[in-house]
């Protein structure tokens, strides 16, 4: 099975265009049945899992809990770390390909680890690190898959 | 999603009573679609996974190295940890209940984890540690789901 | 510098006979100038740290939370993981030998941990667990060193 | 004891400015008994230890791997951690202040950390993310202590 992760902001609203960025993002994904890693939390991680759960894909969230009670309603699979803020290279591990959307100093750290790792990462509307692919819209996504 | 942790050691081979019991079990599993955590490398993971995919269910594999090449054929889902053997908490505190099937010090961790964590454990054939749940069949399990 | 890992019960009250041999123990591993590393918390990890700082030495707290808080007063170095139980592998990892006076499930964990990277472990009052060396006074700890 | 984190990159060699300031700032430290944390490999990690050392202070490595044999020779302490790079946020949460000289994928990691956990950052030649003081040699740093 397919795997790609999503980071992003905690705090994006469902107004602002990260968010709808990261729902649509998260319909494609799911319509072309590929699984999607996330923080399985707020903001831009719950807006990719309720465009992924709209489309019938599959969501799991590496949970910063032992009890994956924060998890957003949208994740199917909890994998719950006990870890905190260190379960974040774990999210972008687990991915073929990593977008990041948006994003404070979480993002930051995964995007660290994404360059660690050798992972490619797109980028929309985050930080401005040498070596993220801009993106402009979810659709671009598709032609890195 | 309902997800149930099974453990147990990587050296089990398809001819023991350990691995019957697991790919058993993970049929069973499978076939209630209840998602299947596990370690994903050999042995007792392999049997379990083994058993969900022939049932149709859904396999987890919490993974030691990166990159999740160690990974056995029946893993759906890899979660990269890059931790080596302190994934183990993980594997655990996944799951609403713990399986644990034979095993050796690995297992022995994640039995100690799942009484931390105060997880219900059911044992077959494992380590003799006063909490654990003795159990004789793979259809044992299902009354505590 | 010589490292050794002392683990057990963060409830052991000092009245307790396992209190008093971590406490003595660290006295000894303190004149010899042997660092000690610990789960800096309460209860054994307490005791052996007491001991050490009376004789001189220096101990090391391998902490639950990310801001290290909840030290114990005689740890002088703390590693502030965030990582809550899963610091366990990273006390047994980081001593050359490790003693285990009595103890609860965490130090079953750290036990199993021991176990899985190869170490020796002596036991005091502890799980009754195949491999571990049982030994009887803090004394007994220096014929391994 | 004070406990500061000096991060940067492993591949520095001795004849660069970041190698000298490192080593410099280690000195500086050690003459102050604070005590160093840092990721206990080669480059920027070695030259802070090596100043330390040089002015009798205590050096503290936290380790990727599990027995430590990669730590540098000024290298006092080994923390085990067997998490390879995922053992990075331990190393900004076990100082008050944290230090990055030069550096790469790995230190942007734990400088992103290092905000997560509202630790202040001094940088000397170092990423260029807003939040992290500039400072320009080694005595700057003994400002902020």
């Amino acid at each position: 099975m397919k795997q790609i992760s999503v980071i992003g902001s905690s705090t994006a609203t469902p107004e602002s265009e990260e968010y709808k960025f990261a729902y649509t993002l998260g319909k494609l994904l799911g319509e072309k049945k590929i699984a999607v890693i996330c923080g399985g939390r707020t903001g831009i991680m719950e807006a990719v899992c309720k465009g992924v759960k709209e489309s019938g894909g599959l969501t799991i969230g590496i949970m910063p809990s032992y009890d994956g009670s924060e998890a957003n309603e949208f994740v199917d699979i909890k994998i719950n770390t006990g870890m905190s803020w260190n379960r974040n290279p774990i999210v972008v591990a687990s991915g073929e390909l990593v977008v990041a959307v948006g994003g404070n100093y979480g993002t930051l750290s995964e995007i660290a680890y994404s360059f660690i790792l050798g992972k490619k990462i797109l980028g929309y509307k985050t930080h401005n690190i040498n070596g993220i692919e801009v993106i402009n819209s979810p659709e671009d996504v598709l032609r890195y898959i």
